[in-house]
């Protein structure tokens, strides 16, 4: 059974998955990307992937032509990748896909990310994750307050898919958007649909 | 004569040019990051410049060493450098260095930009510039709904200093933090000071 933010419990055979089916190769990423700009242009939110962090240590300049980078790296990112305004209220999320069936492996978020989010709560900021299980394409919402102390627990390494099932949301499919997240967050933040 | 964020109207020549010397040489980008590293850690705020946009084209995996970017090039970005949260509200805004004497040329800013600016303060955000004078070691807070309109006005091309000095408020010169603009931001927003 499946958690949808209406409150409803659906099995997952009710799932639409013709729509998944036609969204399968769309990477997280850019299911958010088509997501935020939906929000974007329809004036529902203003939200934003931050740009990957690179070290530069090389640039050319050629003559009438554009600068051009020749020897950079990538750096480990100090904050989490999204962020954004909502209805007022400061939103930041990391978004994360797994290839798992069984669990979601913390090894794929950066500690720097999680004293992040706690940091952005402490402030009144709304903080989750957005993680996605590929084998099921289900991509689920989950609060930063409900995985942080998990994460911080030196005994865990991971999070069950079970777990996701029982603590996440389910974020509805769609074509546009695709990962329809503000919808959960009017369901836990605010009580009413967008 | 200069506004102040506590109202207090005072010359120039009080400034307190002796600290002003000591950090001459650091750029606004720099003196900004060391002002949110101080608010990060005094648990006062949490905002961050965003990396610079770079588009990769070109990046290879040697064995042993950290993957190595041999081609990119820089992109116009589509927000403005910095944004946060602060006492609960977002936080966005742009710096800018000038070395003219006399006005603040738009050429500096682009037009993404300033529809961010518009956008996110739609949505309820603190959008704000920050403008340095470097011939006068002043920078000054702007709201950005100040700035907008007039630089959506087909005839202007810039705002002079004077402007500024009217209608900006000049940010406290400090060590730590260096640019303290939460505090222009309790005056204008909150009417407390940090």
């Amino acid at each position: 059974m499946i958690n949808y933010p209406n409150g409803k419990k659906i099995s997952e055979s009710n799932v639409t998955h013709h729509i998944s089916a036609s969204r399968r190769g769309m990477t997280l990423e850019a299911d958010i990307n088509q997501t935020n700009e939906y929000y974007l242009s329809t004036d529902k939110a203003v939200i934003h992937k931050k740009p990957t962090p690179v070290q530069i240590v090389h640039v050319d300049y050629p003559k009438r032509t554009a600068a051009k980078i020749t020897e950079a790296y990538f750096k480990v990112p100090s904050t989490t990748d999204y962020n954004g305004i909502y209805r007022g209220k400061y939103i930041d999320f990391e978004a994360k896909e797994t290839a798992s069936k069984t669990s979601f492996p913390f090894s794929s978020i950066h500690p720097h990310q999680i004293e992040h989010l706690k940091k952005v709560l402490q402030h009144g900021a709304i903080g989750f994750f957005i993680i996605r299980f590929k084998a099921y394409d289900e991509t689920f919402f989950v609060e930063a307050s409900k995985i942080i102390p998990h994460y911080l627990d030196d005994q865990k390494r991971s999070l069950s898919y079970k777990w996701f099932k029982e603590e996440g949301i389910l974020i509805p499919f769609g074509l546009s958007p695709s990962v329809h997240y503000l919808k959960v967050i009017d369901q836990l933040y605010f009580r009413r649909s967008v």
